[in-house]
This record gives C-alpha cells, structure tokens and sequence, in this order.
C-alpha cells in the first residue's frame, strides 16, 4: 500500500514537473518574421516532421496530408513570389483597380504591404497539403471529412516541435495561389483535386538564436539528403511522408 | 571565432537532442478509450490549459477560442449522455428509422456503436469552443475567419502538452449536439451565435499509468479550485481562460 502511494506520488510529480517545463517552454513563442541565414541542422527538421506526422487523423482516411520540406533558395523565392503575387492580385480585384499603368504603381507602391521576406529568408518552409479529397473504389473523388481540421492539428504539433528544438516560426496561409504552389512542387494528383477554397498552409522555420552566417547552409538539399542516407542515417520512415523538393 | 563556433555547436547539439528527444515521446501517443478512476493532479490540468492557451490566433481576433474543463462525474455523465443521445438519434435518422417500439429497440440493441463510456471515466474532460462568430462595433454579429482552423492548432499543442505529462487522450467531436453542451455548460451568449455546423470538439484526458483508483478524486471541482486559490496558488491567468464548471 505504501509501495504503491509512492509509485503514484512519483509519476505525479513527474507529471507537474514535466507539465510545467513543457509550458514554460511554449509560453515563450513568438511569431518571428525577420530570419537571419543561419543554418539548422537537417537532423532536427527530420525530428520535427517525424513528430508533426504522429498527429491524429481524425477520418478513415489515414494521416490525409503531405509535409513537404523546401529548403533550396530558388524553391523558396520562387513559392515567396507565388504567394506575394497572389496577395497584389488580390489586392487589386478587391480595391477595384484595372490592370492600368497607374493602378499597378499604386499596388506596387503598396508593397511592404505583401512583402514576405521570411518566406525566402528562412532556412526551411514547411508546406502541409491537406489530401481533402481521395479517389473511393468506384475512382470517384470523394471528400476527406475532417483532412483540413488535421493538418491544423498538425500545425500544432509543428509549431510545438520546432519551439522544443529551440528554433522560431511564423506560420501563413499561401492565399489564393493554391494551385500554382502545387504544381511549382510537383504535387502528384492525388492531392490536385480539391474541392474547398483553404487547401494548405505554410510553415517557415528558423533558429531563434541570434549568431553570425554559417558556412554550413545548406545548397543542394537533394544532395544533403543523399549523404545523410549515405552515411547510414535512418531515413526510411521519413521518405513515405516527407517531399524533399529537388531544384 | 572559436567561440562562435563552439556556441553554435552547443546549440545545434541541443537542438538536436531536444527535438529527438520530443519526437520520441509524441511518437507514443496512441488513442486512448478504456479509463480507469484515478486522480489527476489539477495544476496538471492547469499547466496544460496554460500550454494550449499560447496558441497562435490566426485571425484579428484576438484568441477566439474557450476551453472548459470538467471534472465533475455529474457534469461528465451529462456531456456523454448529450453525445450519446445526439448519435442515436442521428443513427435513427440516417436509416429512416420512426420513433416506433420496435425501431428503437433496434436502436438501442446497437448501443455498442455510439457507447462512448470514456466521457464519464476520464477525470477530466476539455471541451474547446470555437468563437465562430463575434459582434462587430455596429453591433452585428459577424463570422471569425480562421476560428475553427486555431481551435484545431490549439488541440494540437493539448495533445502534445498532455503527453509530454505522461496522460493520454481521446478526442473526439461533439456531433450534433453542440448547442445542447453549450446551454448544459452556461457558454455565455457570445459564444452561442454560430455561422458554420462544426462547432467544438471534446478532448478526453487521462493518466496513461495503469494504478489502483486513488481516494485523492475530486468530487467537487469548484471546491478544489477556491482551495488551490486560498493557498496562494497563482490562479489568475488561468481564470480568464478557463471556466470551471460548476455543477
Ligand atoms: C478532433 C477529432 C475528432 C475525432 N472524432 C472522433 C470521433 O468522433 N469518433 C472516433 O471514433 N474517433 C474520433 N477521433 C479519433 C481519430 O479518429 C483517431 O485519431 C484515429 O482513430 C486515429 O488514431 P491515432 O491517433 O492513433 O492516429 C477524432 C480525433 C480528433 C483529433
Ligand atoms: C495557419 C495560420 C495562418 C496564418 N496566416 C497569417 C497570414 O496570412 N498573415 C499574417 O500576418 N499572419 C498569419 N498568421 C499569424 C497569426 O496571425 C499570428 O499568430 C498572430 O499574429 C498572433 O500572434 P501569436 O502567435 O503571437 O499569438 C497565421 C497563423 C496561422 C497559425
């Protein structure tokens, strides 16, 4: 009897201790959107999408996402324009502004407006695709009930990892360029055909820290990825749901 | 120069092993639905509210969400049976069952389908509502874009902060019956005006360790909660957050 108050004692300090850590450590995130080119180690990404991906998929679809993981400057610039062009875009068709030499000086003007530079600037993106609709045995498309609620879930598990790992976020919505991000990534088209407006999320992360340039960022992911395996690092689970985009 | 490298070095390893570390733990995590009666410590359930609390907001409004902790067996009962009932009703509905003798013996003998008996053994249960809506200056009420997506990120950071605690969970939504759970927990009227169906989802939590009941069950919730604030436990920004329900 007394064995077993203790027993229980025990696990619940463990509990309150480890309960408490865990909130200081959160309570202390912030949206950053000035990153600095340091690098992050691709061991830590891989921990932290092996962690998001541990998220409960809520329908009988099993885990209906896809984490993608950009890490090459051109891909980021390139998805930083796709989602900034859409935003003047938009801009304009709701301030009803024409397509005029006058107006588009006016939404250039504007820029700081749409201007996201962390989507370049930071080390990796982290693209969640919600797969919202599934072929069924007849091959119709069928919605995914729920796919959007957990890739947000997912989000949350996200931006809990990378906080443990010590390393800073923002998160955004790539509004109104849905497709042009899908088919810039290769999205195969099981993920294409999509029938709500809200189809994924981006994710930037980016070491907290403050400290000088490394000579360590990284310039061919592709190539990164191949050495790690190389060099005998558990790779495997990850290549099923991780799309190291090549550039 | 040296430094610099060996800090970031330290960073680096720390990130590393911190980020495995978490991923090793979430890994872990499996839906839980069988609970036994034992105790959770409440500041427990504080720091976990506390966790999911620093949810990042998605939308101009500020924190557009509520989460409600239940720990009492009449309240719990009251939730499950809401649940439960909803989910015959609809199974009735579905099938084109009549309110007749027969049909509703039919229905009852397939109780096992929507048995959710872990609502009412679990020592707590959170619900999170969503502030689907919120009253604009002129008064009107008007739809909050993204609520329901940060109430989904918010249950992600639950999940993870009641893992990292060594509980475990079940979550589960509240279908058709969300206004009825609103009017049972007194959700006040800002909450009540909602645009879209899915409204809240309940998360079901419980120590993972498999002891005897313990006598340190709370009977009444609100009685623990004036008790912790008497011995001087920091309760205040917990209490603009959580609503303890009184039963
Ligand atoms: C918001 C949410 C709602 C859920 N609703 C239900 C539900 O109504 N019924 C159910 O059986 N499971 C429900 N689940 C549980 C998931 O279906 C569960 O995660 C699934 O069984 C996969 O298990 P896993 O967490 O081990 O991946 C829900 C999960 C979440 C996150
Ligand atoms: C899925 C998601 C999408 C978001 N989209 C945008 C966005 O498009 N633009 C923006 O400025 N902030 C966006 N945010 C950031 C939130 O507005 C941000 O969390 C808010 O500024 C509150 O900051 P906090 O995290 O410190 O609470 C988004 C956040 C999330 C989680």
């Amino acid at each position: 009897e007394i064995g077993h108050v203790s027993a229980s004692k025990t696990l619940e300090e463990d509990s309150l201790r480890n309960s408490q850590i865990f909130y200081e450590k959160m309570s202390r995130r912030r949206v950053t959107n000035v990153y600095k080119d340091i690098s992050v180690p691709f061991k830590v990404v891989q921990n932290i999408v092996r962690t998001a991906d541990t998220c409960p998929s809520f329908s009988s679809t099993n885990q209906p996402w896809t984490i993608c993981v950009v890490g090459a400057e051109k891909t980021k610039c390139e998805v930083r324009h796709l989602i900034e062009e859409a935003a003047k875009k938009r801009y304009a068709l709701e301030h009803g502004l024409a397509d005029e030499a006058e107006d588009s000086n006016m939404v250039a003007a504007l820029s700081h407006v749409w201007s996201k530079a962390y989507l370049s600037d930071a080390p990796f993106l982290i693209l969640l695709f919600a797969h919202v609709s599934h072929r069924d045995e007849s091959d119709n498309w069928v919605p995914v009930e729920g796919a959007e609620t957990a890739v947000a879930t997912l989000l949350g598990l996200l931006l809990a990892a990378i906080q443990v790992s010590g390393l800073s976020t923002i998160a955004t919505a790539a509004r109104h360029c849905d497709p042009d991000i899908r088919s810039l990534l290769h999205r195969p088209s099981t993920e294409k055909k999509e029938k709500r407006k809200k189809y994924h999320k981006n994710l930037v992360l980016r070491e907290q820290v403050d400290t000088k340039k490394s000579t360590r960022s990284i310039q061919n992911p592709k190539q990164k990825w191949i050495d790690q395996e190389e060099q005998g690092v558990d790779l495997d689970p990850l290549n099923k749901l991780l799309n190291f985009i090549e550039y």
